[in-house]
């Protein structure tokens, strides 16, 4: 069911899950990327995985990755600069206050591009996590968005073989980000050609948003590029897996990912910190087809009736019919 | 499935709801109360309703209300003082600041305990929703946990035949009330006969509370003595239908429920604002079923050890199989 | 201090605030509109009132309302169709389901326009509150933001005289508002002409913004034309007095407005439920001189210096100099 | 004025601060502890620090630290197990499902409390974070609160000259920690001596309560011992400076300590990820300062007697002559 949709993984899914308590993890970690990608493969649906620029890929061994990952026929799905785990980056990447700093975070993107060119993989993410704010009188907000802009724009110019993503996220690892919401991320692309959005479902949850009416609005602005799966409690991204908080929701977003034919990766982002690693992937796809079996049970025409009257108690009976 | 539980629901499930914008409410207001058990009688798994004192029932009238319930084979599950929506309120009942207030909001709860008595009902309910506070410096903290149980102290001492139940709630009507957790109310009810807690489960949720963790709580005092089901999105008490946003935890409260071994009320108390109302009961009344019926298909043994594994790929697994 | 900004009130200032629970008010009510202007007039510093169509002003007594706003120097800083009141509104205004319902949305905000112009106001409101959803299920994202463009759009081509502002709110009385964020009212408004924002610093904390970064972001474009003053404690729109709970944000927020030299009304918006009417209002004026003295004392120079080095430090320091 | 309070501060206040992003930190690690000390005491106000065992302290070096605190004049204000950095407890300690860790975390604190008694610390403090859950189903409720009941009791019972006090946490590192308010930290202390309660401020904050109650609730049952002070923006354990928030909510804070008579421990609980390290802790105990002066100027009397009143627009004026 889950057919025609390419389904992914970032690494960390595989390996240690630390936290700022338990620096070193709470288990699974010290593995080789080779011993890390053939835990991917034994999660039968993958199509691809996630790396991360100078974590798992760079200019000296971008060709013995491209074997990995074509010895495992696992496609890259996407790889993203990173621009958050280095103290450097620490008050700012593309809108660092510091103009060498946002300089160098552009770099950082261009030559991740080229990676990506040369691994097929047709997209790169820009996570600026650490673009943002944690004091009042600590932010120069219309300066930032205009260095967002910018540089985004710069990054967007370089490779047109490859799409830039602007990741969205409300807090973490600073206590206000700039790019906060869908809708921020749609003002900040406007104009800019050859960019998109990375919908994080989680993200989407803990800025307060129902990732169906994120997803929508992306999808009308033609932005809705690429999706990230996990669930939290809405306060904090607690990339658990799949479905396990937010039912309703999910099952909505499933069929409005039908209804708007998306046609993009769908792609984990779960960091199981206490839980075994490969469960925790197949335990999450099998959500997934809960989730689309579910709907399709019901059927789209059925439920499209039932949005249309608006009336809660229909769409409290078509849920429990979807779960029934 | 339902069988061990009387089922029960507050009559503004009925009736206009307003809120504070829409004054009138957004439809189905102006009925007697016949008219309103009228309705009630026919959500079929109905056994009983919840009155208010002053608004339902009062000295002149109380054989005439006897007699309507009676006439339906509805028993009154909980009687409930009104200790809110007069602007004598305002400023607080059990805990006001106005000693004259404090004395005349015990009055009123013996007065309802006694035609509670009179009415067969086995409960009243005491929800302080007006003791609390809005701004920094207005409270007298020490001194209002001292009135809240010298108040309901002397309200239980007065009826052993009626047991005050004492509802809590994080906020509104106040933005900070003081009896707003599940375990304040364990502390506020020690050593006080004749006592016990009404569990709202939209409450425990506002409060950042898991209610199968919260009716485990208060089971191990023996004060899990009445339920509320609604549901809410957590930042407030929005009163909806059964199960509509929190389809894991009511799966994993009603398993608690079991495990408990609870036997008392589960009562509807939801806001239908905009839906119909007849079919809002019966559509929490359904959920309530697929809800118990989920958790018998995959059996409390079968739980119990996944539970007692505490392994989080199995915990979502087993979820999973439910809703399967 | 406080010199060069009109000053205004919203009427419940100066009435019965009502809830849920006590809806005939904790106490102020039963005033004539006359008598209501004649609390908002000792209130010193007061400038101009806001009035709701139909609740104020109707084609019969719009002359009338004129005279009693001249006699006592007051400007009608305002006039808001009212889209949220009666029931008929229940699902929706603009955005609502129902054709009908969409089109009497806009010949309601037309008419109160053309009342406008005739108050001299130059500002209409249109708060989208009934448009949203509560289930999952429910909602036609894509076709809600399609009405409520369509229906502000033939909303600001009726009369140039008068622009359309829209107020953007999270939640209530819905629990999911579509228009929900600056980001959001700025997509919405794209391309519409005679159209601009009303920034309410409630709304934006409730949906989790900063204001300060609020009011910037509608600067930059061009569409931060009004703004309504009150505080809460995030989670719900609490109407409290100006700067009772978020004491750095606010000082942010005043620094901001000098910086970005916004000229337009500041308007109460508090619900002063259990409190003395003028005094509420008297008060709430009170700490906005506080808050505009406190950030010129320290001064608009060192201000930008602390936040062009965007040190947490420093931003701590400065906060407590204006403190102190 | 803050002369009876002595003054700490945890040791991350002068280290690298790591968050699960940058898991070396932002900045300022590599120290040793003598190094640490050396910075620590560069803050003039500071009376003690706090360690944590087997980071800081151990059977090997305990003696040289007693050197290194006696040489410059630091007491040791808290001695604290270390239960949540490594692994082996990433599935819970005092009330992990398997028998065994639960009797290491035992050994832990029992070890610890030994230390402490050695370098005359009066306390040791337990806080159970990995205490918890994460997915529904995942939860043995009231086994928890059993064998937390049994572990304090056991630890409390070892050493009569070191009080076990418990920290007391809504999340993190686990969605869901049972040990999670105020009120329940009293149920679960509830007849073991040798018992009280930390009351971090941020925890406080971050569970949803007002901490100036917090604080009441426990010193009405005698268990306010120990005091973090830190602030943040309440969906989350931010850690940043003293009173960058909450002015309002600190300022009350400070008033009943004075008024309940606080006499404990004052300690700096920050995580300056970004910030300089010595200036953070000179600038949270500069707040401080603040705020106990805002205070003795207004005076106790006129506080307690606007508090006793209750009415906002008085609470209001208050705090803002606090600020003046």
């Amino acid at each position: 069911m889950l057919g025609p949709y390419p389904l992914g993984a970032c690494l960390p899914t595989f390996t240690s899950c630390a936290d700022r308590y338990c620096l070193s993890g709470y288990g699974g970690g010290g593995k080789t990327m080779e011993e890390i990608l053939d835990l991917a493969v034994q999660v039968k649906p993958l199509d691809g995985v996630e790396l991360v620029g100078n974590w798992h890929v760079n200019d000296e061994n971008i060709d013995e990755v491209a074997g990995m990952l074509r010895e495992r026929k696992l496609k890259l799905c996407l790889l993203t600069p990173d621009l958050w785990t280095q103290a450097k980056w620490g008050k700012g990447s593309l809108a660092a206050g510091d103009k060498a700093t946002r300089a160098a975070a552009v770099e950082e993107v261009k030559k991740v591009m080229d990676w990506a060119e040369r691994l097929d993989c047709a997209y790169v993410n820009v996570w600026p996590g650490q673009d943002g704010y944690d004091y009042c009188f600590q932010a120069d907000f219309p300066a930032a968005m205009k260095w967002l802009r910018e540089g985004v724009a710069r990054c967007a110019a370089h490779n047109p073989k490859v799409k830039v993503l602007v990741e969205y996220k409300l807090k973490e690892p600073r206590t206000h980000c700039y790019v906060n919401s869908a809708s921020k991320v749609l003002l900040l692309l406007e104009g800019i050609e050859n960019t998109g959005c990375l919908l994080d479902v989680g993200h989407a949850l803990a800025a307060g948003e129902n990732m169906a009416e994120a997803a929508c609005l992306l999808a009308e602005y033609g932005k809705l590029d690429y999706i990230h799966l996990n669930d939290n409690y809405r306060s904090w991204d607690d990339d658990m897996l799949v479905s396990a908080v937010h039912v309703p929701e999910y099952l909505e977003f499933v069929y409005w990912l039908k209804r708007l034919d998306y046609q993009g990766w769908l792609t984990l982002d779960i960091f199981p910190y206490r839980e075994e690693k490969i469960a925790s992937a197949a335990e999450s796809f099998a959500w997934l087809e809960l989730l689309f079996a579910a709907v399709e049970k019901v059927g789209m025409k059925e439920i499209e009736s039932v949005i249309r009257r608006g009336e809660g108690t229909e769409a409290s009976r078509i849920l429990r019919k979807m779960l029934s």
